[in-house]
């Protein structure tokens, strides 16, 4: 799916990382909610509230899932799955274009 | 109006200047359309096709219209229009936050 129809779009950007890091949130009709997002290049570490599901739009990068200790990498596409309650670290090497959505 | 209802969001992220700009598009049942950005501390020239109005919703920044002599300055808000058919110079100075929308 290309894009996201009859949706609520939140105007304001969420913000991490002095904006190295930068999404905005989407809220659909059943109450589920994603994030698009871009990262520049640089190295963070997130924690999830709850199970999120990161589709990789663009980009490479290294991830690194809590308990793992190898890093997996994406080149332009892919997704990972960070179980609730955990973090994960991300070595962001171009531009990276992301939708993360969030399973309650 | 703090978010945009029964809209369509493109997935895929605009990216401009190595991902220093970018942004997400927003489209409107009355087939209007919006692009939701952000853009990093930096200097930008952009040109606009059409009439663009930018909202800021956060971030220092100056801009420069097609014509003037003298930058304007936005500190966290602010508004200003593109003329249809000319270009506009940034001078971003804080991570900015704006909603660009496009008058056809």
């Amino acid at each position: 799916m290309s894009q996201f129809e009859n949706v609520t779009v939140v105007k304001k950007a969420n913000v991490y990382f002095d904006g190295k890091v930068t999404s905005r949130t989407v809220l659909f009709a059943d109450g589920s909610k994603k994030t698009l997002g871009v990262m520049m290049p640089g190295e963070y570490e997130f924690g999830a509230d709850v199970q999120e599901i990161m589709e990789i739009l663009g980009g490479e990068l290294k991830v690194l899932l809590a308990g793992d200790s190898e890093w997996i990498t994406f080149n332009g596409s892919g997704e990972f799955i960070v179980p609730a309650k955990t973090s994960f670290k991300l070595n962001v090497l171009t531009v990276t274009d992301y939708c993360c959505s969030y399973v309650v």
